[in-house]
């Protein structure tokens, strides 16, 4: 069993993006529906598909080796598990998300202490108590079992709820007064397998890969051909997060370019290449991208 | 605001079911997916789409005065609600629903006091600790979020959990050895609608339609004709539970024989029927019966 | 040719429903999706797919015998045909529609004669010039070819739109100041098949199963045991529009009752059936109604 | 064993269609997509899917009391087996099918005499080499895995292919010049259990209880109230095929008439029933009919 | 207001493809399905959905700075727009399309002259008067709102529509007798717009990303290997249309060759580069093009 | 007809994956779902869709120049064709399916010498009496017609049946005891278009191309810059399978490694690249490689 770590998949909304992201990572998890130990065509690594939010429970006693699952849950178990990385997404479509302190628009209430004596729906119970115990604001914190957005004011004075953009709590006449905490998903480990040499390096390699499966996707290649007196030109038109590849070609003329980078810039970077005389533009895809 | 009551409506697996049971009941509701608050088309209900598990809540606090929920969860608050009605489904299609204590095939578990000192998973904390306790039996209850029958035996020793058919344990080979308690969907009331007179005669209108509609589901009505002197063989073929009603016709020789019976009975009634007499005999469909 | 209609079913939104609509008034209607030409399980109707524009434009000109469009479009043709039936639905889901001028929230606008000079986006061209002409004030019509909602205020001053429950005005921040005409649906004749006896019986028919199975939409049938003593409260109970039918039984004490009523009346009509006495209520469907 | 019987369920295109027919007929069988042995929800039967090309084998075999399937493939299977009924469709939607032996248009064969020598593809090669040998007709018949209709001129000469509407066979621009016979669904038995009184009994209510489903399906109810001095002409506006019920009614100078019609005449015959006096007519739907 | 341009996106059946096509040059464009102004991931961008059919209306009003829309449109309005690009379709899949003069199989009409007296159908109603016009040819021309290749020969004489392949017109029998217009997208700017040199180059650059997104799909890159005795035989082989990249490699015997081909010559090209000594042979896919 | 070949493609299971196959390779094959003669994007071939289990049988007669079905169907036919290529699927998703006698579990047969006078259900009828008759073993080999696993023990006593994980024989408690025959797809010819040179030519050339697609489908490329002195380390890490290119850059100190590779590998290889000096690592997709 030291040849093997034991990975917990999030079951539910992040799960189909998950096993997306591992097959862009390169590895092939086939869970059919049934089954919550999804097969993975890596023998030195076994699934398990659990709720993100008992992640960190598992993990912690040791079931697990490593998992993945929001930050936010992370804390809310108030568990100690060691964060192997964040797996920070590609800025076009970040998912980062937000646990927001809301209220019903035109309430009145403007900040957390207006809150005083107030009933406060969350499914992030722990959380939402430390938040509000270390602002001396003393509330009644009950659990929402789900549609915490709608309960507002008749169920609830105010909810923390988390959101990407904000839209649902808008249509629901909701006004965000503060954040709670921020999340994002992060590779978990327990203190055991961090702790073993081989396991912590599977997990690493594994980290590794998600990571240049994650920046592959909001960039791209970009080879062209340039004459040798135009170079520094064009070098000065690519964004200068890294350098580029110069390659030598049979006429001593010219050179050829190749290099990365963000997709959202080469609606802008192309046409001043263009100005600047570069010929043979070519954007091509990545599956992986470890700068 | 006398003569309006606040209903919750189910929110989550039962809620197209629900709506589709007032539909055939009489009222149509329209849930756009999106609003917690569906409109129904009667001007003295106002619906809200609230969770199961927080009906009796909401109800007890009397922010509804009435609501269907299953008693689990009425039972799992602990709170104090007036049930109205049980919706009993007919018998060939019951939906009445088992918490059930379920351990892992070749355990040697074979009864609650096996488990002292164990962990038990469930969502349904509070009955689960009850059910123990009365036992005698000292255990760790720990609260699941969801997909409980798979964790025997790696993240728990036995779990709390409902089941319809067992089929869903079995595949995850658990083995039932204690029933905790039974549930079905009941319409309940606060106690403070239940002593108000217009809103107890609404809410008990709108119970005696909802059975009506689920009377209608599992049976049919049975029209025959059959010659005078045949009558009492046809009648002692029916099933006894409720007399027929037997009309005159033109033909003074002959009657005509209509009844409402079981649907499952009628493979079984109309050979005999036929066999006995009866001709003209129609089966056709119903959509409430008050008997 | 003379025992045969051309008959018009309208292409595209109301198609399916049409067809459904003669479905269950006795007629199938197989349209393969590609064919402008379905046919018809009567030898004596020939259909052709037309759109609701354009139906008064080719049963003027005869090629069609009758056909099925709205009145808004009949009245925009500016032609002359007949008018068989309007189709009016059931109250509970009535399909009425209203052309209605609209204005964006806020502009100021409150009446037609607030626009003058000002430009107007409508599919319903002819209406519109003829509404504001009447009103003597001086508009721009401009032809919409669709999305017409979301023209104010950049490319339109107001609209004269279709609408039904005046959500999807109402959505893009339009505020309806008058109607300008209420349409419905109607079976038309040109003056040739009118004029001619067997068309005009045949067409007839048409729209009297049409009718009843509008009519049994609905409406539902209730059959019910009471005895004698009771029959009057009973009566009394029921709707008045139509008698109930009291039928002899073997029992001299009871009497059967059977009616037609409003499907959304039972709901209240069970209940006090009940208190009144009455058993073996039952409620069953209904195909078509012809009373 | 001898208060069972094993029903073979054909499995492939006629298995959905099978299966609402004993829903209709009072049976409720539930098959989940991968098993073969689908339950039921009567004591007395075990289901079974087999091929319908299959079932007279594994009924002649034993292993099957009875089961349904064309009886095309009880003759082309040459075996010996017992047909209790067939299940005639209603005749606005028969499922009568036709083996027909089809040549390519243009290709000049006329009759049967006309392919000496030639190759024949079909599905059907034991009932296909009896046909031609009856004639005398000398040819090369060869088994089609499918896609029969695509292979003359270039794979086959001529083909023997099962048609309901002929479409299929024209859009392949091919002409039929011959049915080689007719085949529809039987529920056929073996020997031993057509000679076991409890299964020869059992067999036949089945069969009683499908026609009964069959028989409802393209018929309606009808019911209108009438004064007795026109009676006579309601009846004569009836179609004769069963007399229709008529009942007293408290009021004596009307009568209630109840019958049984093909849906198809319906839209005829209300037309006439109003002309002749008829009130509150109604239609309404049946599920099961024995006259 | 000046750093911004008001876009036009074709509302209807180019609408997916578009907001695709402006995927793959670097834009995201959401479109929610109910608003009219989708976002964009641009702060110089505002979207619009127009019709079509409306587009140059609002880009000569002003309303738009520039959209896309199908030259056929731009000339039936009759307006006075520029064009900034076509957005020719890569060869193999292309969009450009026809508006045809067709008439019934077997009419007799074989030219524009023949329909003299004669109703056209058409929804392209000036650019059809235009062109009968020119011919001196006296049409009654009818304003067809869709469905307009059934209409022939009942509803009119001839018709002026639209085709990619004509399988439509083939399908309702009608034959193509001459072509009265191409078309394909434009991206058209208002004058104004042309003439504000921010914009024009803020469209410029729109237009230079949307035809490398177009060119890059019918096209591939190939990169090989190859002795540099050889490398001529290579080099003859590939298509003539742009010079390939020839980089220096370690080894000095030997070059590497990187190009881009049209990929429906890929199956013709690479069976001859291997013939001729090339190896590691890659074909790889490109998201954009400048050549 | 010298420079045209017609091809078989397989209909059915194999359908979809052979087009989708084609299209990578270059081809367009386009198939409406009723006609069997599918156009394609290249005037040299002419397709037909043919059933897998008849491809040998055309090609044989010369009907068909050449076909893709599996050698399983060519070795039952017993008919003489030539293979071209047998189409390797790349290891990590290989199609290559067994045909192989299973019995149920627990029946105590544990070798084909032990069903001496049992009934074998198989689709592949000849090849499965070969086998038994190899071995000297007398059995009744019966054709299924299809869902042959679910036969034993009621309607076989073993089965031959094509597999390609065993899960659905295993689902159906069947034991594997023996391998009948291993087969995958091939390119099959006629043996007269095998002689005709052009014709050979041409099949080769798909066969290439065929299998520069399946091979691209399991491969990437791999770019990476590396100093020189680390070059030799990089070189050791990679798979031996074929040589990298090494380009030269501007920057003498470094060079370009560019390479192709596994996908399975890539997980493993990157970490050690990383490890081992490699910058800008870069993984891209191919449509095509020809080693």
């Amino acid at each position: 069993m030291s040849n093997k770590i034991r990975l917990g998949i999030p079951k539910g909304s992040l799960q189909d993006a998950t096993i997306a992201l591992f097959k862009r990572a390169g590895w092939n998890i086939y869970a059919d529906g049934r089954s919550y130990f999804p097969s993975i065509d890596d023998k030195e690594i076994e699934c398990m598909l659990i709720r993100a939010q008992e992640m960190a429970r598992y993990v912690e006693h040791g079931v697990l080796d490593a998992g993945l699952t929001g930050i936010d849950w992370v804390v809310e178990s108030g568990l100690n598990v060691t964060s192997i990385t964040s797996l920070v997404y590609a800025k076009q479509s970040r998912r980062k998300v937000r646990w927001v302190l809301a209220v019903p628009e035109g309430s009145g209430y403007e900040k957390a202490e207006d809150l005083e004596g107030k009933t406060i729906a969350t499914e992030l119970v722990g959380v939402t108590k430390n938040y509000f115990e270390k602002k001396g604001v003393n509330v009644k914190v009950e659990f929402s079992w789900g549609a915490t957005e709608v309960k507002p004011p008749m169920l609830a004075d105010a909810i923390v709820e988390v959101t990407e953009t904000g839209s649902s709590l808008k249509a629901n006449r909701l006004t965000i007064i503060d954040t709670v905490m921020e999340s994002e998903t992060h590779l978990i480990a327990s203190q055991s397998a961090a702790a073993d040499p081989w396991k912590r390096q599977k997990i690493e390699s594994i980290a590794l890969m998600l990571r240049a499966a994650i920046d592959a996707q909001g960039q791209v290649g970009l080879m062209l051909n340039v004459q040798r007196q135009h170079l520094q030109t064009i070098i000065e038109v690519l964004p200068a997060l890294n350098s580029p590849t110069i390659s030598e070609l049979s006429n001593p003329a010219w050179v050829a370019v190749n290099t990365i980078l963000e997709e959202s810039c080469v609606r802008d970077v192309i046409p001043k290449l263009k100005a600047a005389g570069a010929t043979g533009i070519v954007e091509y895809p990545l599956n992986k991208v470890v700068l």
